[in-house]
């Protein structure tokens, strides 16, 4: 069976069929619009990423279900860099002719598998053909009461500088599979990013960021969205960034600068923030468990500007930026 | 000045630039996510399209801003079908290499002009580089009370079915751009839609209809989502199709049937509703200004299947069907 012979509502109906009704949605799959209850007092969080074949995916390197569950993912970082609980999403596919009903319902079931596991309820979303390639287009939904919203622009003088997990892994692992890798942790990382969804929840709720933002561009560029929203500077010491075990082994035989994609790599999606000197022990204790370490990796400065330090004391300049799409 | 010079984040802040704060916004463009206010009581409806080049629609055809328009219009007439208020939008956009940043410029432009228009902000999106073609991805939020919501599932026997407008122009203006021409009412219609935003609106306020649908894919497919999903069927007068009169005037050069792109030709964005007998007299005075006339063209019935009927009376088979993406 393939999509012509489906057509485009049998296709709809066939995503329609695998969700189950979530609680708060009013109406699903199969409308003009969905429609959902807000949880009275609650604002609503809403974050939406495409991923472009050729640009955010090779279709040779990765599985349909892998891809299902990284559209979703990257989105679910989005509302964790919030503070938020994601509650609701909507996809989008633009197919091209010739790609089997095989690929989309394995796709599909990634998504839903991770939208499951993160309570998220699949409400609608649109299908259409393409002349060209694969395209995705996610819009994530979820909610936190105001006070708890964690926004980009809150880091104040003095607060600590904190990263979640490991840095460069992603990055490392797309660089690994353009060399003909296909396994391996790295590679994991870049095909099936994990978000950090309870992380960021939790943080809000104990209310211990002053800022917060997803590692999607690279350290580099996010703490600088951070240092331009909150309008100071922030020294981060190279010797306490974050680095895996394999990151630590590959990275010397591929570039000449062994921070280059801790710093810059881009799709880390862990969980960058900032938080007052005097709560450092409340984070270290929100993150008790062994499976996301966090780092103190530098301090906010009223003095502007981004100052990275070598392990040996002296400044640093880094050799590559972040991700830029138009650069 | 090119977007390889202002770079993606550049590009953003350009876009920011040009938003102005609306109300229920807590947080604009810029941050990991929109945070918006819901009003208490009302529902939040979400829509999302995607509209794909050289499947949507063609850059030699149309102009960025009319572009920008539609893109939101389409989604705007989604809303409407769901008798909601439009709020907030996201826009997403992959870019292919080369597209100006004039062009960029003038879509943006627009879609704003649209957004200001029907009272809409723009709360946030995603930018990205594209290997193809360019595509536009608008997630819509809008709002109304539980009991005022339209959905395609309430049409019972007896109901009247009624369409604003005139229908088949915009699918006449798409085959007249393929001919080479250029302007004229039919190929506005194709290139700006003006969604029935007002109309769905003030249909839900009276609590008129009992199932709304915007014709997007034709009268027969749209119709036929009223009669699955209510779960009857009807009938339909042709000799009652509201067609204007450039309509009349150029169809018989085109087509063998002169109801075909009436029925089957899509892209209409009219609204479709059906609503008891005896509120006939509300409906139309709902509809008291020239500038947007309602025609009555059928009937729900309880016996399943669309009926349609010729000017003379005899059952009539149409030879074309509606818009499917995947046929």
């Amino acid at each position: 069976m393939n999509l012509k012979e489906i057509g485009e509502f049998g296709f709809i109906d066939r995503i329609a069929a695998r969700t189950v009704p979530g609680s708060g949605v009013a109406l699903g799959i199969g409308d003009d619009a969905a429609a959902i209850i807000p949880v009275p007092g609650l604002q609503t969080l809403i974050t939406t990423d495409m991923l472009v074949e050729g640009v955010h995916f090779e279709l040779s390197f990765t599985t349909p279900s892998e891809l299902g569950r990284k559209s979703l993912a990257v989105n679910l970082s989005d509302i964790a860099a919030m503070g938020g609980k994601p509650r609701f999403a909507l996809l989008s596919l633009a197919v091209p002719p010739g790609l089997p009903l095989e690929f989309l319902d394995a796709f599909i079931g990634g998504f839903i598998s991770r939208a499951e596991r993160y309570g998220v309820a699949l409400i609608g979303g649109d299908t259409c053909a393409s002349r060209s390639g694969f395209v995705v287009s996610v819009t994530l939904i979820g909610e936190q009461r105001p006070d708890r919203v964690v926004r980009r622009s809150g880091a104040r003088p003095g607060d600590r500088v904190y990263v979640t997990g490991t840095l460069g892994d992603a990055a490392l692992g797309l660089e690994l599979l353009r060399r003909g890798e296909r396994d391996g942790a790295a590679v994991n990382r870049h095909l099936d990013p994990l978000p950090r969804t309870e992380a960021g929840l939790a943080l809000a709720e104990a209310r211990v960021p002053t800022a917060m933002i997803d590692v999607s561009d690279g350290l580099l560029a996010d703490l600088g969205h951070i240092l331009r929203q909150s309008g100071f500077g922030a020294a981060v010491f190279l010797d306490r960034l974050p680095l895996s075990p394999e990151y630590l082994n590959r990275i010397c035989d591929l570039f000449d600068d062994r921070f280059a994609l801790a710093l810059s790599g881009g799709e880390d999606y862990e969980l960058l923030f900032t938080s007052p000197a005097d709560r450092e022990e409340e984070v270290l204790a929100l993150f008790n468990s062994p499976a996301l370490p966090v780092a103190l990796i530098g301090e906010i400065t009223s003095a502007p500007g981004l100052a990275l330090i070598a392990p040996d004391g002296v400044p640093y300049t880094p050799k590559y930026r972040g991700f830029d799409h138009f650069s």
